[in-house]
């Protein structure tokens, strides 16, 4: 690893993350609406809460939520099938939609919620890179509405908020761990790591994927130390976003 | 028909459009990419275009062009399953995508476009009735970035641009024909239509519904004039965000 | 429009439709089964009762009726994909479904046929152009085939049809408005609109599309008397198969 | 057994099939197209001849023949959903349809017929018990006449005919083994049988099922006796409707 | 026929079947878990046992048995598509199903199953011919002992089982009618029949094809002779399986 | 954590994997086969190899590695629907098999490999926790079977194995980092990772999920740790099942 030579494509050092907008109530009818961009990766996270348990949890007092994700079909460089027209979502699709789910439910006190469901809809208006980690930090601002407007309406009356989750990508690029990648990154990268954050608790998902070589200990360690100070940096933003003090 | 009682939920007059907005560049990496606004209805329409056609037009020295349609799940006031995950679109969508298809070939001489294939993929952000003629007036001018592209890029010699295409939907709201409704309206108007224009040309598709009792030949007519007269205002619209000059 | 010269493929004249059956009977299990027969287009309508209606309408006193619409694979000259096989509709047929269970829901008050739906189907065994106008005008009269059983039966009290309705093709041959196209008209016809009529009542639905050039108020006013006049053709042909006096 | 005593429900003695009625050119644009009728039962069968074959016998000089098998939703008492709309043929449509493929197959010389396919649809307009018989049955006359149509226009040079093949249901009822099963009688047997058999060859396909107790040798052989008694009966009719003479 | 010349690919004699192995309690979880092994093929039968009846039998006292079959990828020479990545069972796997199914409710009394729903699982781990008449025959043993389970549990109180049901598939090799088919015969045979049997009842169900010409009743006598020879076999594997005593 | 007093469910102690078998030739047709035993977790593996590589390697000289993943229907507690019945894979398949098909193209060279596709097929016989760990660390078996048999037939030159493959969930039950968790482990544990190693290289594939807490650093590498020490283990079990030597 030799820090001092690498050059990212955007011209970032190696702990800095693309600029980080979330803005809320961008669509008007959903419970909770967020446009989240990091750099040039913009996704609509909207939450959605229906009256109402799947089967398996009726009668058990506690909630549910779940996410789904898309991506336009020209949200990237080349486009994609519609997957409604071909009549099916495609493995990459299903893989992240139920990281969202899993990463979201953690922020989550279900039981508090009570018999409600919420629903995180993740769609990808434009991609480069790490989409999946901007729908988790962007789709927890649109949760939070939720559940605001939840007590707020009065259908429930304690904080089902248990933290604020968020997520970003690293890797090893060009030998240097870096946080943030980029598409132009992330297609080169070495070894790429999704880690999901909860805020003042610590890690919720790590998913780390050789892409080449396999990767050491060091490596992980030090992807995962970037995560973190990057991870810092989202809980802000997405506290600015909703006007939540600056301290957890 | 006692026009002068009527009131529009919005305030506006029978012959009074939304405001239309038309964004372009809305994303970067297709050859075209529009955010068409009718009020608070919002469409993201790209143009994408790739060398080659359909099997049934090789060699014919043709081009093709096709349209999708989409709406995001929670574009509306409540939720409606995503396509995508339910394993079909919906008799609606089909009926949509068929629809802006055939309005924006007609904008389109296939035979100076040569075997390219262009997409229209029409995605609905926030949806608030007339997504089906916005998309339409929205791809248009997503089309005629991606026309001017391939010019630009000398893959085609000559414009293939017949006219620029537009639509409207226009109904019989309490007894009153109006432009351009919106969902309060969509929702309780006795006739609904939407008719696709042709700049200097004329009508392109007229589609007429009786939504309760049937209409008769002068109510056509006095849809058919409204929607004419909105139709001059959003080739305007159109030929504003395009830099085109005024008159056709 | 120079009508003196043109030849239709037929030896018609503009304004002639092509004979009109209309087989009641046709088949024995269904509430109503109609063979109608447009020229050579044949379609197989029937109307199947059940009591109950979808979920959305349970306890709201009102009946329901949806269509559905289908074609053999050797219908028509070179054989088509069986849908069932496919594994989905195509577009084309989800589109003309859906045309004709709103054109035949306009000839039904919903709310005195009670509890109950109707399901229309119309299977294509023999197409040469308007297979959508022929189903409907035959679907009618399997509807009230299918309504008279109710009463007869006493399961409703009264009369739950509004009116007959009917529907029929027309375009613009070689710049000559004719009525009824038949395949080899339709597949060359430069517009091409499908009325559908109730019968004293006036316009239930108008889908005009222009499939080369655009076509102007003129042309959409010559059409549509054209198809007024072979309405009333329809209507009496329907009144005359199911033996009802000849005026309304 | 006691045959003296058992009534069928249509009055007709053991041995007597229904009246079998086979009506060629029965739709105009099919290479074959039949309409065969075992008494009530209501079965359109088409031929529909392609050039080429299957990959996996593309340059072997054979042809090939492939069955499908539908039913109009409401063919039967009560209507069945209608398998294009729900998305896949049911396991009665797929295990009807393999049986009619490899019952008209044997029917066929394929070394003889050459790189063609053959694409038989039975689709049943009535149903009254017996679909699947009448379905081959009348199968084979659209089969013998798209081949004559093949050789007429040169395309063939000898005939690829190798036997006409035909159907028939038998079946126990009350005790007495009864040929042709009409609905009711099927619906009430206690042992099923369908037979198909080339004409002066012998046995095609055989497929007895027990519907409630078991059956021995001496019943499976009382079957097959009267199925090939009806098996003449239908191989006459099917050579008076082809106008070929009356002994093979 | 020339019995004296033939030599089975084999080695076995025309009425030696392959070696049956039964082994139960293959997998733990299931009610019912037995591998089945004719010779090379080797089919794992599961039978799982839930409280309650499809809709159509709710409230009739009678239970249900369902039967579903499945070929793993490369259980054969070639791999096979996975059915559950391509979206649909293929049409010989929903053939199979529907088979096993109705042979394995012929060894059960409904009524005495009460309203208990049995599924028995055939997954093939590898294949070489007869796999169907493996899975039935191994997957009544899984039957019964799913049946005892419920009586031990006493959740039933008398015995539902109204025979031991077995399979076999019979053919004519090289002219020559052997039992037991294993691939190489099974793919060049003149004719190919599954028999089905109830022990000390009779025939159950009986498919016999002819893979090329034709067959005579001589044929179909002398293959189901074998057949009955082989059932008795078969009986006593599945008694010494069970630890039933060897007479029924 | 207080590592001496936990008791886990099978008296293992935290760092003692279940016993693991891997039988090669399971199965007599697939290129590799292999019976994989993680104690009570049965996975049957399956390597098959055809010439040829997916439409966007063609022409690359390189090869392709594909994984897919089944459960048995009754290799659970209760039954699970089969994934072929249901027309689509679930999201859990989905993103095991995805996760199998990563883990296994790192085992590979793809370029030494050459145009050949090798799908690697893991159907779960009996679930008992870590199915997909054990499908990863028995395809890899499978796989270098299926790699030996190119060499040995000479349709490579080189060997394409860059390492040994294997996998192992670790997780943290009762508060105690625990190694390899079996079924009543993995349903509690409160954080679960399941970790991909190549031998003598380090890391391919880390996924660690907090079930209800989130987790920290220390208690990651302690995850981390455990799993490496199982990993030799795993490695020399493969050893051992290869017939290799035991040091790298």
């Amino acid at each position: 690893m030799s820090e001092a030579n690498v050059t990212r494509p955007s011209g970032r050092t190696p702990e800095q993350p693309r600029e980080i907008r979330l803005t809320r109530e961008f669509t008007r009818h959903a419970e909770g609406s967020v446009l989240v961009e990091f750099g040039e990766t913009r996704v609509l996270c909207t939450a959605s809460v229906v009256a109402g348990v799947p089967r398996w949890l009726r009668g058990s007092g506690k909630g549910w939520l779940t996410a789904e994700y898309g991506m336009l079909p020209r949200a990237t460089h080349t486009r994609n099938d519609r997957e409604a027209a071909r009549g099916k979502q495609g493995g990459r699709t299903v893989e992240i939609q139920r990281l969202i789910g899993r990463a979201l439910r953690a922020a989550v006190d279900l039981k508090k919620l009570g018999e409600y469901t919420i629903t995180i809809d993740c769609d990808v208006l434009q991609a480069d890179g790490g989409t999946r980690t901007a729908a988790i930090t962007g789709g927890c601002v649109a949760l939070v509405d939720a559940l605001q407007g939840l007590q707020r309406e009065r259908k429930i009356k304690t904080d089902p908020l248990v933290s604020l989750v968020s997520a970003v990508s690293v890797g090893i690029y060009k030998g240097v761990p870096v946080t943030d990648l980029d598409y132009p990154e992330d297609s080169k990268a070495d070894t790429d790591m999704n880690v999901v954050m909860a805020e003042g608790k610590g890690l919720i998902e790590v998913q780390g994927t050789a892409e080449g070589a396999a990767f050491d200990r060091a490596e992980l360690n030090a992807l995962l130390d970037l995560a973190e100070r990057t991870g810092e940096q989202l809980f802000a933003a997405q506290r600015a976003a909703l006007g939540m003090p600056a301290d957890a």
